[in-house]
């Protein structure tokens, strides 16, 4: 039987469903071991993930050639029903197998995606490349971006781990959110130089291609742990100015770096520079405006409904509130 | 004599006057007091200001009847020469006599001014609070800038004693600019509740209006020192509401009131609510950024051109640098 | 049957009846659901809550017409037998309906209370209001505690929700434990303007009552979360001088609203303001004298007898430590 | 001429005198040099200092003998005329000697003094300690005090430097209101040990006693900046148990010297330990609010009148307001 | 039955053994329970406890004998098998015996050991204090590490609960590590005064004998969560110049004292002094740099060598990272 | 007249001699200006600079043939005498004119210099590189330290600018004194990879060749502040090991670079990456020493040697104690 990836149930979806409703579908198998049963005699556990969650399984019976045959990150087929354990939701499973590559001929589809296409953010960015008119900043960004393998890299990455933008594809959804805010404020105030300002936004979370891996995961890599995403685009684009944009001048290189640098704001934000440019300080709240308007839409939509409030965040140490300004309005 | 103040040289200028020129003008007293010379006798010290700073004058004789009929808050007719001890500059008088209220109709006119006249704020003003459709936030922003003693008072207000915005009409300016940009932001973000976002950008700073005097200099009130224009602000929003608005439902009073008080971001820098809804968090960095566009300003031109970096700046904890990204460029 | 609340047996000392023993009693339902037996079949489960403290429940049968009429807030009448699981004391329940209101005539009585009763506390602020001689202090007080519905609040409002006077009664347990404090320091300090001191003493947490609903469990409203007490009971303060007190002088109302605002001492802690006025500074030293007092002894009433310190305690970063200063002394 | 000290003019009062005034009296010389004249002929400056403050003397002529005969930290007989330089008060001397041992026996005269006199806090002091029940307590308490060297040095030792109780007798000063205060709270909290906060209290800064030198003016030893109060109070308070006290129970004394080492209330505030007992913590929170008590009157001594607001207070980080709440309370 | 101790297998050696292995050996008993099992019957939980780690056992019936005669902290004999309860490694145990005298003549054997043996650490201990050239600081040594008592606590105190050298020994061998590289540094620096800085290094952490007991396990002593190490070190150090070395100059006492008292460097990291000598200073961070180097390998200790990071370290606040330098290094 | 640079008086000295001592030399010139006397006629104040500090000049008259041929920035030769205002040292000048390039052939003779001369430092260098056994870490050194404008501008680079190693060479001094600490560091603790710490330290503070410039006094570069001396060091050997060392390894690669990111610490202290590895920490603790030593003994040299403790030092928050642990060592 061949089922396709699309009209697999998703997992948040299978969370929801009755006890005892069948499920079939294809996933990526993210854990697998066995566990002794009160009678001694071993069964199997496995965690299954795709884009929207994650659910754990149990498969009671006739496990071995799974077993033997599958590992942490293989794609699987999976035949089972839903069950609940002190109101856990999981799988009771009949059947688990290895997907073949024409089943799931790719594994990223089991990572959460962002809303925006990578073919649209593609069309988005070169059309924000067209717009800028200093000639060495658009041969730096034609170069950087016109390199294929960088550019995939840039529309596949995920903005971070856990906070923000924490999708495939959500690094260039940042970015190219807060380069349209760019384009809006420079015309705002003039005294920006909006060519510096808009390269910079492109730019400033370059690193975060070599800081991150989505195998099998949104996780770090060591390169990213012990570098850091700030250093490595510092790195990645000073390199492409040496080898590809010789006219750049002195100026616009530490001015673009120093962007790059100081976009988190504050040391112990992770950035070694404050912003002590017009351009640098704009972009820093810029970045703070996107980011947190994504967390908090985020939050948002793994709160329950019938919240008010959202659970504790404790990275910004605080409650996020969400009922609607003008709502039915009863008394408290 | 008469001098309209008009053509008076503002005190900016005469700092940079060559030692001798001859100064005829009106200027606002804010000391005045004797000092012993060398022989024993007293001489003059008195403390000028205009819109452009202040600058210090001796009297050396003669000065018996100016300081028997003056005191600090007079405006004063002044006649004197540029002198310079050791590199700072001052005048010597000849005449100092108090002027007329012909003369100075209004003495606020020492004080600095916004570029943003009071009639253009206005306008602004009215435009703005024409595009909110929410009839009950309508109605409360037409009840507080309705007030006619309200709205001249934040016309005149500054937005701050020394940072930013710091002039009359500051807060005008300040807030007008950061409602344009919230209105980008919020066509950018369509999950923002743009009229709720408009009003409280409208209202945030309002506490202003209480928490400084204009005379005869821009301060703190003893009232502003001990509550604060945060709790002002929402103690007059409040008021309003009670008085003018019954039908403003207590959900909307409540996002209101906590967009005003969370609008500074956190309880180290005097809010003593962080945001938590999407509009608070919205209104809180664009505040950052437009106050910090202003800072940048402010600093800038009060910076000799020939620096690329300003003084350090305490409050912010950093150097600004000034160059333009793309200028002559020479090597270091 | 019948049985009046009073000879119920509070959950605490269920917690430590033996296994198998047989409660009967009146609690707070606080959640309900099924979940799966073994067999697939579901069971019951129940939190129930009293003045003392929780407990789960768990029926195995027959809970049908249970499921169907009861939900979470509703008082229910509960018999059953002491259980253990995992050394965790819990009850399994033969019988589970929903109380009547002759039997559970006030739901507040599920809550924890201040050993100060009602009537106690209403005649210590009776007392206390007497002493106060400035006329226009002396006015606000009157109207503020003279409102019915404030001072019921006040009486039933708790001190907080889990640190100190986490308890119905905890405010005015709070408040006239300080206020009988300041009174003592006013003697102490002649400096201190004694009735400013007292009264600010008695406002200072008055915005506890709009902070916390006691429905149906002591929690913050969602107005206490977006607001805070601080600015909520500055607001409720200055409605009242507005409206019942045009007598009280600009320069006492701001020293009154300043000691209210500056209470808890720094931002930090959320006040907007620190303290700036010597009776706001005495204040501020009184409110952490009696919440550290009231918090050591409800950490010490939880901790068992045996332990020398209790567990650690976060917000106060710090172990307590209750052996007696004289016992019987034995080396370490 | 021999000038009796008591007749003596205050610098603080010479401060106020009218030019051309003459003085004559006894101070402590603390600073002596010369400087040239315009002429290139060189002068004398002094800095003299009596308990109400200091001021600076010259002496244009006949000054060898002086200049040969006398040290920094000498008494002297002075003899001069007031004069103002920039506004600054000081004297133009015309003889300057030693005082003789008659006319100056105590070199302590001339630091500011408490204004609880020596006897008083020596009777305060006896009157405490008496009301201590406990035995050993007694005992430590009646060795420690009853040393008669060390007696006298609690009674002169200041409370501080510069902040509070910064003057001869202000460590007694500080201690006994404290005591009082803490005799007033242990009867408002039963649970309160009452004879171990008391003795805690009489005991808590007893390093001052060789933290600070009153020779030649207030300031720190050099143990006293390596070491600390804290410590140095731990070690005179162990080394006294240890000697004269054998009987005081592990526990008594863990917990004294427990009081003593966190009585600062936190490591950032000096304190190596923080308090973890019900009285440590009682006494943490008097302490503060003594020591404000005193460094807000304080402060309120050095202020002009005419001010509502003290400077700023680096140390509090905040200004003061002294205004009192009922004046004329004219609109603002 | 007789087990010679030595012959026990560790309990990090039964935790890797497979399911239903057979072990014999002797443990320290740290917690023993009942509990029911479904059937309402008790069966008993006991936790056991080596050098090595921690292992939980159960036993299902038989074990009224034990019960009755074993308390925690007792050394007991047991027989079971190996057992997995969701993947956690336990013990069902077959008997279950108080150990004898005999069988088990030292407690401390039971708790983690220092690599460095008790006998290596005299001998370099005796050593380095043979180097120590000034009289009064040698005397210092001789006396403090020549008190039996002392010197033996001073062998087998940890040098932390859980962090680094949490070990029986971990003192003496931390401390020794430091002195031998203090030796090196005071060659490097010679500006450093080498036997105060290598006095100071061995009697830094004596307060660390009395701050921990042994018994049953390596925890602060209340005194120890009272006092503090450093206060007791200090103490101790004060108490044997006073009784034993007269000679010992007050400067010498004064800088000794000041480096016991700074060695942790800040207030915020619990030393009441900053160092302000170069020989306080250079201890402080020869102190950090060894504790640290300690506790990176404690870390790696325990983790499994497929992970190339740590876990998170809550008190650095950041990973640690274990791959070497040179490896296969193959791409990420 | 020409006077050899070699017997020109130092300026700290010129500050101890006696007024109207007669002084001749070169300096360099860093300010001039003009001011007017009391007459109104212009006198020349100019500021002088060598290698021990800086000392102001007055000419009185016959100054404008100067006037127009000097600038800030000229050596000159300078013929006055010792002159006293306000007990400030100074130069009443009867010569100055600009001097010859044979008279001074380097600028940089004019700025504090380290005590370790280039050639010696060039030496240690050399050696310290030699004993790299590890190829690509050697070739990388190689590489680098073999580029001869990089290892003049390392080893004429400063360490700082004011706080440690403020002088001509003192990059090289910290460094190499670092170094051989990590040589015997490296030694003590076996687990650390030597060659690793050692390319580490010696590459650590590599970016301060361009963060800073000599001249005309040692400073930041705008780059500098912009970017900071560990970003640019980052980028400078990740060039190298591009351009140079294709074969080291990507492992060994990221290590290197992240013990450069992590050498401060920690985001406070500009790091932006903490140290997670052995060889980032314990070179870390080393560079926290060294700098301190350095910092301490520069403190101590210009401090009065009548004073035990150094005047506040802000970076550090503490007074330093230079007294001799044993001294003459009299009672306090």
């Amino acid at each position: 039987m061949t089922v396709s990836l699309a009209t697999t149930m998703p997992l948040r979806g299978v969370r929801e469903l009755p006890p005892n409703d069948q499920v079939q579908g294809f996933y990526l198998l993210t854990k697998i071991e066995t566990r002794p049963k009160k009678s001694g005699e071993p069964f199997l556990i496995v965690e299954l993930q795709d884009h929207s969650g994650k659910l754990d399984g149990k498969m009671w019976e006739n496990f071995e050639a799974a077993l033997e045959t599958l590992k942490a990150g293989d794609p699987v087929f999976v035949d089972g029903r839903v069950d609940r354990y002190q109101n856990i939701p999981g799988l009771v499973l009949n059947a688990l197998r290895k997907a073949t590559e024409q089943e799931v001929p790719d594994r990223r589809s089991f990572l959460p995606h962002s809303s925006l296409s990578s073919a649209q953010a593609d069309e988005q960015l070169a059309h924000l490349i067209n717009t800028i008119e200093h000639p060495q900043l658009r041969a730096l960004l034609d170069s950087i971006f016109g390199d294929k393998t960088l550019r995939k890299q840039f529309l596949e990455a995920p903005g971070g781990k856990a906070w923000h933008h924490a999708a495939v594809g959500g690094l260039a959804e940042h970015t190219l959110s807060m380069a349209a805010l760019a384009d809006l404020v420079a015309a705002h105030y003039p005294q920006l130089h909006r060519d510096l300002l808009l390269a910079g936004t492109l730019l400033h979370d370059l690193g975060k291609v070599v800081e991150f891996t989505l195998e099998p995961a949104i996780d770090y890599t060591s390169e990213g742990r012990l570098l850091g995403h700030i250093t490595q685009g510092a790195l990645l684009i000073d390199k492409m100015i040496r080898e590809n944009c010789p006219d750049l001048s002195a100026e616009m290189r530490k001015q673009l770096l120093h962007i790059v640098l100081s976009h988190q704001g504050d040391p112990s934000k992770g950035s070694p520079i404050k912003p002590m440019t017009l351009e640098a300080l704009a972009l820093h709240y810029l970045d703070e405006l996107d980011s947190r308007m994504s967390a908090f839409e985020q939050v948002r939509a793994r709160t329950p409904e019938s919240q008010d409030f959202s659970d504790y965040q404790r990275l910004m140490e605080r409650f996020f509130y969400f009922r609607a300004p003008e709502g039915d309005d009863q008394p408290e």
